[in-house]
């Protein structure tokens, strides 16, 4: 391992949108990443990157991608964090770790977005110390994409396990920040939000979730969003909703049930096309369809959690993402990438929390995270 | 409606496993229970029924079925459970519902099992009032089938929505409930028990989770199933574990997605296999498999909530089941007909009710239901 910091600096490309990249934290190695970030450039002109890790294995693998070396600026770091490595330890002792160096180009104002593989606990605890959470947010959270019956194909779920608790007030501002994201990563005007719940009657559920329930529906109107009330895990990926809000215990827990359930779909329907002459000749015929179906309901394609709350936008890969998988988390963090987002997030959570009660708030947003 | 309450005596068949069948709660009214109840009598010549509704249509529908009609008592109630009816309403005013004569008939030792399609929570309140909890049990609770990659294919989930709170003591109760039931539907000798956590490292997850955790793994060995710790949402359809344990809230939000995804690949695999004349006609060659993989993952194979911890084996069918989901839910509820399924549930209870720490023991079990 390399000992000096240096700083490589090229030229990520003046007017470039740019992107922070941690390229040590994936199980797979630096090498998907960057292969991920030359899938990028190549159908992203207005793309630059600053790219943490050991630079002699990046400048190897840059060595021989000139066009992606031209809008990439290499940053040293002596150490990686590593998938098993404790919250606290890293926010410790995690000073030169490639992840803290990717995190802080996103607070030094040279990127306006992160993207990481690494342990989702970490690159909380760092984010959270480096960035700060945004005036008037107690828990940031985790969102993700989840394919859906609506015309774009995705609904946002949200939180899926930066915090395994939540209060009434959390859930709130969760429903603001996940209103914030769909407006501009999917582009939905006026978002249509739900409560995950047991049922959808009103009287469902543990306390929080019906006090939750009249604040969301009070913060509506000024909010700009529509709140459709309580929904059901079969509504998470319904055209009923555009975000699901909870919790992210019960978000974690959905969002890996629907991974399982799709794989295990998966697996069922290969055995059953492979099991005759003739059904192995009809998934020939049906070969393209077939495979416009698999890249549907593919994991690669909706990889990255977005950390919301934040100064700043902090998209999570998945840590044993491919180039495809590390691309669509690069390509998501661009489409989040725009000053506007968080300022606007900002300001509604701001507005909001005149409005809100602080009866019962919970301060203390430094908890055990997934 | 008829309004005298009268026992049309017919002879449901000695020595014959009688099921107890409430014909009233469906959705798609009686006509789809009897279907499902003849489906069932085709296949198994050891079984009868007694069934409970207006016996005007339920003459009426046995009239055009005479091999069914010969092992079907009548038994006639006036009233019928709404799907909108609160627990309590029903457990105070339910008495000439024929949910309430079909739980009866369990309680009297007429039937061994009974299945209804009638609203959750209503049967769950007035199985406890009329079966009561087994000693030592404090919240009963509510088992799912759910597909999976183990051999048998499938696996045992509960609770999924009996009661939405569940103490360390409660999801202990539920691993030798779950074990019990592993044991008898699906002829396990030493099944594998998972706690469902967002992580599997031991430090993670809610403080009821640790405990329940420690309470588990003492109780492994002398109950005879294998603790496999902390298991993740993707690993409930997984071939790590046969029985997944979590509390009420969380397993009807996993139960529900899984479900909700399962439709949203169906969807998309149709839509895939119609986009061209090509794949049309692959389709069409490989129906018979599709048609395999559509049947592997129909929830109407697998329909039938199983209630555990009461006196008596009740299995809920969905509201919407038609005349095959109405007969896998009789299937079930004649596979966990044996008088030794609960009893051996009941003493794998108590012995290890005189082991365990009665600390923190919440002993009101009349809470909220689903």
């Amino acid at each position: 391992m390399v000992t000096e910091t240096s700083k490589e600096k090229t030229h990520p490309g003046d007017g470039n949108v740019i992107i922070s990249v941690d390229a040590m934290g994936s199980d797979r190695g630096p090498s998907s990443v960057i292969a991920g970030m030359a899938k990028c450039r190549d159908a992203n002109p207005n793309i630059g990157f600053i790219v943490h890790g050991d630079s002699a294995q990046l400048k190897a693998l840059l060595n021989r991608r000139d066009d992606l070396a031209s809008v990439c600026e290499i940053r040293h770091a002596d150490d990686v964090v590593t998938m098993d490595a404790r919250p606290g330890h890293v926010m410790r002792n995690g000073r030169n770790t490639s992840m803290w160096s990717a995190v802080d180009a996103v607070r030094n104002k040279e990127a306006t977005a992160v993207v990481s593989c690494g342990n989702t606990g970490a690159l909380m605890a760092v984010s959270m110390t480096r960035l700060r959470r945004l005036p008037g947010v107690d828990r940031p959270a985790i969102a993700c994409l989840w394919p859906s019956h609506n015309p774009g194909g995705f609904n946002v779920m949200l939180d899926v396990g930066a915090d395994i608790r939540a209060n009434a007030d959390d859930l709130m501002q969760y429903a603001l920040m996940g209103a914030s994201y769909a407006r501009t990563g999917l582009g939905l005007e006026r978002p249509r939000i739900g409560l995950l719940n047991v049922g959808a009657e009103e009287h469902k559920g543990r306390a929080e979730l019906r006090a939750a329930h009249d604040l969301i529906d009070q913060a509506a109107p000024d909010a700009g969003f529509a709140f459709v009330g309580f929904v059901e895990g079969g509504d998470i990926p319904s055209a009923r909703v555009d975000v699901i809000v909870t919790d992210g215990f019960t978000g974690n827990i959905a969002l890996k049930t629907g991974e399982g359930t799709a794989m295990l779909i998966r697996k069922f329907l290969r055995t059953a096309l492979g099991r005759s002459p003739l059904s192995r000749l009809g998934a020939l015929l049906a070969a393209k369809s077939l495979r416009g179906l698999h890249k549907a309901i593919d994991p690669r394609h909706m990889n990255g959690g977005v950390f919301l709350g934040l100064n700043g936008t902090v998209v999570k890969s998945h840590g044993a993402a491919d180039a495809t998988g590390v691309a669509a988390a690069i390509r998501l963090a661009f489409r989040l990438a725009q000053p506007e987002f968080t300022e606007r997030l900002a300001a509604q959570v701001a507005s909001c929390g005149r409005a809100r009660h602080d009866a019962g708030n919970d301060h203390n947003a430094d908890g055990e995270s997934e």
